[in-house]
């Protein structure tokens, strides 16, 4: 998508790669929205780094980030030993999944990018498949992304106000993102509508990246309290809500994503909003049979007793404690939305009845175990 | 309530009066929960500016700080002139009045003084009769809250899982507090419960005074951010919601309360979670007719785009910005949750289904036009 620096609008991707200084190219998120900055790691150490640190986050760009991690630590190997070259990929692959242990799409990335290079004859030619096939990777990623805009667009009409949770946009993934390419999509195709940010408490991901990256593109927005969107429900304000999800159960429907998701989608069905799920193929699990299986990662206190945030503008954020010294905080991360509260899922596919999942299940990617 | 000092308990009110001194006695509020301090307002002037600058905050608090104020203003005027009294009270009141110029209850509070004092034969005999008055008012405003402790109490069994929004508390109050009136009546029973305080997002409220205020009480407590609420509601980790309200339309029980408290009523119905709102009689409105007339404040955008909190332990609090600088953000302060979403109102007088207002209205104290 495009970045406006001094006044000056680029594209940009989330996650790129520069072949002559063999360098994994990075927004430097977490000084997001205050600064912007692209960050190159130079070595695959730097690239783990930068995953581990979260400078990039989301799924899908952080999987785009492991793939290059893995063609660049490719790329540096000096030598033409085969075997020396395998035990190097070993090293590099084992570092880059260290970096992110839980996560499974940067597994994904790496073992599709290591299946992709064993076809070349030669360690010169296995380094040049590592390449293009991280780069493949990339793009077929941001295809999905493009494919989810196609889809989603249709339900986004001039004088639409569209409700959003966390960030979901390109930031989290290599270009356009997942709940935010509809918004593109139509935006693209010259709809006028605006957008409501939850600011999604407790990191904030909405006021900072979804509003940042709105505001690149200059669709109208404006940030709410997560307490505010049931007011603006009941007022009729609201016409569709677009979420992302982390996990999406393809035998139940059910969707795993950031705390306050299924709040949204309580108030959307009280209110009669069409509350939407949008997901790249990535996303779904065909082996939990109940949404109750999903775990619940509980994460740091201080996320809920505090904020960041910046002092001055263009400042570099601080952490400041909102809660009192002895406080205590409950922290779920993410919470669980029944299929009956969702209108459809948008996947690169089309869009589909979450109880439908399993039925369509050849034509999103499941296969047979 | 008490307050820990250097490790001691002292009993202390949000707002008092020092006789001797002339002066009225407030928790700064704006201090919390990082710093405990009491300040005095030596004058009638300096207690004005404490209400208008929100050292004391809430209606019931802001209330009685106006009737104090108007008889420390009455006790400092010098001279026997019944005519120059008069017209240095009509001063003072004004002032007073200035302060919070939409509040309700202040004036209230002020006219109760005023009616009070006529019946002095001298100026001093008035000026005793002002300060008579005011001690009054605070204190049957400290007997409201205990009967709605007594009358709330019997809902919280030991066990509970109980969910709080913003802070309907003793900082807001005289004493005791509104919604937390029955959690404190509850624990001086031995009852063993659990609270869950929303931190009340944009301005946290719950985090910063519901959280301290439960803490010097030794009362266990968790805060969490309002996304989290619908998932532990879904677990089935809450049985109880006890909010405050600041207006409750006697004639059709809607209630207009902190922004989020909609929400809250709409997750507890889904969940069948009973949802009560505790309030003092000054609290109903039997005039509008529908919750659709109850204006919605907007206030500031930079509530929503920052927070304020404190950078090291006993700090002074800082604002930081968590949106960008060019972000926009609306920010309703209040929303309506209509009675169908209410299990009982609490007030002095007892617990009455929402819609049941009306009928009781002269137990409530509604008066003939």
């Amino acid at each position: 998508m495009h970045v406006i620096v001094n006044g000056r609008r680029r594209h940009v991707r989330t996650v790129a790669f520069d072949a002559r200084r063999n360098a994994v190219l990075l927004i430097e998120q977490r000084l997001l929205p205050h600064r912007f900055r692209i960050v190159a790691a130079r070595d695959y150490r730097a690239t783990a780094r930068a995953i581990r640190d979260m400078v990039v986050r989301g799924a899908p760009a952080i999987a785009a980030a492991a793939a290059y991690g893995l063609a660049q630590g490719a790329r540096a190997f000096r030598g033409r030993s085969p075997a020396a070259f395998a035990r190097h990929l070993d090293r590099v692959t084992r570092v880059l999944l260290a970096a992110r242990p839980t996560a499974v799409d940067p597994a994904n990335a790496l073992r599709a990018v290591r299946a992709a290079l064993v076809a070349g004859p030669t360690v010169a030619a296995r380094q040049r498949l590592a390449l293009a096939a991280a780069r493949a990777f990339a793009d077929a990623s941001v295809a999905d992304c493009a494919a989810i805009g196609r889809h989603g667009a249709r339900l986004i009409h001039t004088g639409a106000r569209v409700l959003t949770h966390c960030n979901a946009g390109w930031l989290a993934c290599v270009d356009l993102g997942t709940a935010t390419a509809p918004l593109y999509a139509a935006h693209a195709r010259g709809r006028r509508f605006q957008v409501y940010c939850d600011e999604t408490r407790p990191r904030s991901q909405g006021a900072k990246l979804t509003a940042w990256e709105l505001a690149q593109e200059g669709i109208p927005h404006r940030i709410i309290a997560d307490n505010a969107a049931g007011h603006f429900m009941q007022r009729g304000e609201i016409d569709l809500v677009i979420v992302g999800g982390d996990r999406v159960l393809g035998r139940t429907g059910d969707v795993a994503n950031k705390i306050g998701t299924y709040t949204a989608a309580v108030l959307a069905r009280r209110h009669r909003v069409p509350f939407y799920v949008a997901i790249p193929l990535s996303s779904l699990d065909w082996t939990l049979r109940s949404g109750r299986q999903i775990p619940i990662e509980d994460r740091a206190e201080s996320e809920v007793l505090g904020a960041w945030g910046v002092r001055r503008r263009g400042g570099v954020p601080v952490y400041v404690r909102i809660a009192g010294a002895a406080a205590r905080a409950r922290n779920p991360a993410f919470d669980v939305t029944p299929p009956e509260l969702i209108t459809g899922i948008i996947t690169p596919c089309g869009i589909f009845p979450p109880r439908q999942l399993w039925r369509r299940r050849r034509r999103l990617g499941w296969k047979p175990a």
